[in-house]
């Protein structure tokens, strides 16, 4: 034991996203969001009716060390929202250290967890409350709010994971778009933008 | 990436512990549970009368790649009981590779997240649904069911951490016990049985 372990630590997490015991949290705006959905005329339209400002997503979240071996907890609140057709997103990532898996369990809302493997696999998982998706290392994997609901999930990671955000920029999008399907649900159809990732020999 | 990562699995986490999307399950049987309890005729009584194939507790787990990085997510099942004035407890561990963490969050139920270092600190962390507690590496660690109704929670750890169940014996049990309180609930006193555990240097 190479220094005292922290306390372990008690948290309470509640449905609607708020972590009792977080460390730290961010908040993303509309304005930080510039980019990220195929329709830039509907995107720009909210910018200028809802203002930059406007939170779009929370993540609070506790962690203690970076050791190898440590793990991060945490909440991710997406809000509801659609741009075009596009329903609302988190940015994204893939794991700076690619192959760090991570748990998403639902804690309310309705949404989906978009993955895509480097090499053009691509899949949606759909999540409502008591399901979790177990996404393994090396897949890019987004949240999607396809509900009228705050979409929150309680996620745990390795500490040493670290998040790639590059990577779907560079790509133009994740390669599947989650819209909707005219029929009060959603469906997905490829991202014509999608100009595959640059990651075939992640690091 | 060095092989096809797996693809991402979807599990449905009911609050009594099913796991659908489930790659293995165990239980443990009263009559595993021999020298974990220290009032050891109240533990023979209930040998007696139940028999040793009665279930104490059940964990079922989804993994996928064992690969540094990977996670290992399941649900454990602790049904209530008491031995004197011990509640009922899983055999407990400290991880194989002792600096992995672990994330457990309460599904159902009520208990106690019992946790010991190898050179001397000892807690006790309540647990209600919608709580959780965050045990770092170097924690022994184990779950104590201090109601009425079967104590259910989550785990996520990461997949390499692997079990030592061998220190907590060679200690002649942890360092605190989780007892009645005789108002209704449950407090903690020292274990007199346990030794120190010999594990200041782990591998």
């Amino acid at each position: 034991m190479p220094s005292p372990p922290p306390d372990p630590a008690r948290l309470a997490v509640a449905t609607d996203g708020r972590l009792t015991g977080a460390t730290g949290r961010y908040t993303k705006r509309l304005g930080d969001m510039d980019g990220v959905y195929r329709d830039r005329t509907a995107y720009a339209e909210q910018l200028a009716a809802r203002g930059a400002d406007a939170v779009v997503y929370t993540v609070q979240e506790q962690r203690d060390v970076e050791d190898d071996g440590a793990l991060i907890v945490g909440t991710s609140t997406l809000l509801p929202g659609r741009y075009g057709d596009e329903f609302a997103v988190t940015r994204g990532h893939l794991h700076a250290r690619p192959n760090r898996a991570e748990l998403y369990y639902c804690l309310s809302g309705t949404g989906v967890m978009l993955v895509d493997t480097v090499d053009g696999r691509t899949k949606a998982l759909p999540l409502s409350p008591g399901e979790a998706v177990h996404v393994p290392g090396h897949w890019v994997h987004r949240s999607v709010n396809t509900g009228t609901e705050p979409f929150v999930t309680m996620f745990c990671y390795p500490a040493d994971s670290g998040q790639n955000y590059a990577l779907i920029e560079a790509a133009e999008g994740m390669a599947s778009l989650v819209v909707d399907d005219g029929a009060g649900g959603w469906t997905t159809r490829p991202n014509p933008d999608h100009r595959g990732y640059d990651g075939g020999s992640p690091c």
